[in-house]
């Protein structure tokens, strides 16, 4: 699944970055395995201090009896396989946001920082026994651990780098579409791993779950191609990929708890809030997050996790304390899904500046002028994606084979060629 | 498996129509989705109208008790999503045949129009308590209710829409065969979630299917590749990979019913159908199906249909009331076959066309010339697929890095500059 | 997981050899099935001659129960499935060692041999009941039968073969490296199937084959990047995709008999040794591997095999006869470990020399001067990857909207027309 969010992304960016961000995504498996084993798991389900994050009792494995059986009958080395496909996805998932200018190391040094003082003590508090799963919020496969928690920090870090200085808009343009299909085709079929996996059986809960996240999905991809088709006539692949990934991002607080109609509700207001906030609000905030990283997992990510408040229902799943607003249950889960969704933007916004400023002092954050001009891919990897020719943009806009392309084509070619 | 299918073809249609061809069939996923759990289900498994159709009293699932027991024992919420991918997969074959040259709108409307009026009848004649379930035809994975299906209704749409006007040999090269074999790949794995998953179980039943249906794709593929190889001297890519659609689609009604042998027979003699039909008949047809979904699709799924008459074998599955010719069961069982097939072209044929002259009324149908020139990346989505320097099919043929190479592109590129 | 395979060698090829590279690895899937079906089942796993071969008794599965149980409970017919999967991917693996000048027809009848003359002996020898699985030899999933064997035969093949003419460093620049990656991720995932699939069970075993699975791939490729990053200052991609492979290379014969940290070791020197070899050794021997078969699967799976003798531990898993040295076994493991990767070492290489000098009297070996300039895409296949201007090495490392870029291509064009 990481690598097909690997694909999104590069597909997404300009050509001088490819290489860049399919490795800073890559390179994150086998960063976030090593620490998972080492510390990750131990601080996540070893324990517990103060409600907030487990102990070092568990590192490397220690002790662990991996043939054991969790409460849910399956093993601890298959819970400890699942839980660690969290660990890698979840910092994968806001690289998108700082592309094209971070530099490699700090991005790498940022990662093991943020996995044992944020991520860790995130999963603990709400999957483990930490105190808001205590308190009763529910988060089924990851809207506030992964989608809220990965959107924020990538806001933050959009913040402290400032934008890319772009050199003609003609640079910005996207790689390659295809990848960005393959990548949402991955994800979505992935996610199913996550969300109806996060039932920890095959049962009829995880049926429950692969029904919702299917319709959730379904409803937001229609939903973008319709508003794009009404407000700029034509439907665009990179547009409804993105409605693809809202959907699956807002149904997955929600998945194992919620009717069809519920993830039909939830797919199209998590729809509506991240085009919303992208075309409208970002715009004017002048935050340079490369990829919408925020703008979908972080806005579609909060939608979810709020509305898992209103339309959760016993009867879908009797394993919860009550029932949603809309289902009979009364303020009481809305009032805890609030509360665990503002938590976890306050408390990974600060840790998260904590982290940027502490690091930042020790590790150049971001490239200088001259290699984000020529791209990271020289500048940070000293590869290349691949050797084709890149045209502009206004060249892409005609007829390959027409006379005035040739010839546009021609005099770009021989621009420096005639001054001579 | 539709993304597969989205790159299959959109690895072969020209640069110009790239990501239309991708959205026009990813679209499929979230249209036929909704559509299918809207009045879908419904008109497929619930009730029986004269033994042509359901009722539309499950509609949006309404009273579908998801976790109740199908007759193999699966829930009805899986056997639901089972099905789901069948109502997806099946319009997304056809698309193949109209690239180019049809309106996103019209092709939008047509699906919405020929799920009702065509494949949800079909599922229920075929899968449900229709008539030809009745009689006794047998269809394992789809081979008339998925692929005569989509290959009849390619052809009657590619003689409406016309043949696409070509400006050239030039730009109808393929964009990029690593997305054909990428897209092959990925129809071939997901085929056995279909041939063997419509088994209904882990059983010896889904063993047989995955195995018959290795053996036919792989004697197809490499009969396909000696076929080449005797008459042009040289395999190609897209040809083996051609070769693998048409034993996976002939096998299709037959994987659970024929033994290795069988599945030998009818991989061989669907490739020989395919490949003839593509290089001797039509190109004397004169009909457009860009991307020969009705001779892979139709022509090896009819031969798959019938060739289920005469392979069929109780001893492999007991389920069938009796065995096809080859295996003592005498004229009965091949009759049906055939009048299943006879049927299902008739009945695709007619009910199709009667959609066009309908619909055609309403949406306009085909794009206008300059746009088709243009491309419909541009015209429909304002869309490029990527941002590379296109070469000609002349120029590709020489050695990228020769004297003479250079010396035609500079030429090509100099053209107007130097009659200036 | 052989597409996997094709796009990662098809990722790092020169343009020229795409199509050619592709198809030489995914014909295999078809060739190997038959063939497997053919005599290959029957020549592994039916009767015994000498220790060193099955009979022809099985021959086209003739008189085999597919639904009877294998001594782990599973069906024939599964197992027969699952032992195709490795007969296909094998002899896929060394392709990777002579493109870009074998002939089609040479390499397709050389695979008819090796599987026949080398394979199947191999799969007898060591997972039947020949003479090295009577010894006490043990290989989880592969490391003799497989990787061994497809180092030394890409190793043997590039010495008759010779290196590749180069007409200037350029034209062998990579194809793409997003394809490289796709290869990467997807063999990844489907060695998951390899490895844990080796317990022929959903059982602990299964479990922990994954996991020291993930450990060792994970090491290696951490220790890839870093010994880049400290060599040259700059991580590739390229090489963390190889350095994931060395883990799960290294880690093969092994995974289901040792420890976390027994996996984390062997992921470590597994990488040392191919990296050592790659950069250190093979620029001095003069052999064309071209995409690194025998630095990769050959080293690689060298080291995991007889570390195999030092790390298995029985109390992992209680199948095998004794643990290694490390974990209390004694030298006899070790002993035994050191004699199967000697013998598969000797007799891949012997047979391997005695079918290619026999095969070359009948079959030409390799294209000529002209094709091998032009491309095998071009002389073998007529066919064409993409239809994109290719850029130089040198032209690709400057930033290409810059003045400098443009004139620079624009020279380069112009080349020609300028002294006419």
């Amino acid at each position: 699944m990481t690598p097909g969010l690997a694909f999104f992304y590069g597909g997404l960016v300009s050509k001088r970055n490819v290489v860049n961000t399919l490795l800073s995504v890559f390179m994150i498996c086998g960063l976030a395995i090593i620490l998972w084993l080492a510390v990750g798991y131990s601080l996540s389900f070893s324990g517990n201090a103060f409600g907030v994050v487990g102990d070092l009792k568990a590192v490397w494995l220690h002790g662990v009896d991996l043939t054991g059986l969790t409460p849910t009958k399956i093993t601890n080395g298959l819970y400890l396989i699942f839980q660690m496909m969290f660990a890698i996805i979840t910092p994968a998932l806001f690289v998108g946001a700082v592309v094209g200018r971070i530099r490699f190391k700090f991005l790498l040094s940022f990662i093991i920082c943020w996995s044992v003082l944020i991520y860790y003590p995130m999963v603990h508090m709400v999957w483990d026994n930490g105190f808001l799963a205590n308190l009763g919020v529910i988060d089924f496969a990851g809207g506030t651990v992964v989608h809220i928690n990965a959107g924020v920090t990538a806001l933050v870090l959009s913040i402290f780098l400032g934008p890319r200085r772009k050199f003609g808009q003609d640079t910005e343009a996207h790689y390659n579409v295809l990848w960005v299909l393959l990548g949402t085709a991955i994800l979505w079929i992935g996610w199913y791993g996550f969300n109806a996996g996060s039932a920890l059986a095959m049962n009829d809960i995880a049926v429950q779950a692969f029904l919702t996240t299917t319709v959730a999905t379904a409803t937001s991809m229609m939903t973008w191609m319709i508003i794009e088709m009404i407000t700029q006539g034509k439907p665009t692949l990179v547009g409804v990929c993105t409605g693809t990934l809202c959907g699956l991002v807002g149904i997955t607080p929600a998945c194992g708890y919620v009717t069809v109609s519920g993830a039909f509700w939830i797919g199209l207001l998590a729809t509506f809030a991240s085009y919303g906030f992208i075309s409208l609000i970002k715009p004017r905030l002048g935050i340079d997050d490369a990829l919408d990283a925020f703008g979908c997992h972080g806005v579609s990510g909060i939608v979810g996790s709020i509305l898992t408040g209103l339309f959760a229902s016993k009867q879908v799943n009797s394993s919860i304390a009550q029932s949603g607003l809309f289902y009979g249950g009364g303020f009481k889960l809305f009032g805890l899904q609030l509360l665990a969704t503002a938590f976890t933007i306050a408390f990974t916004a600060a840790v998260c500046t904590i982290i940027i400023i502490g690091l930042r002092r020790v590790v150049k954050m971001r490239v200088d002028e001259q290699e984000e001009a020529l791209g990271l891919d020289q500048g940070e990897h000293g590869e290349v994606a691949d050797y084709t020719v890149p045209m502009s943009k206004e060249l892409s806009s005609m007829q390959a084979h027409s006379e005035e392309f040739k010839g546009q084509l021609s005099q770009l070619l021989n621009h420096q060629e005639r001054f001579r």
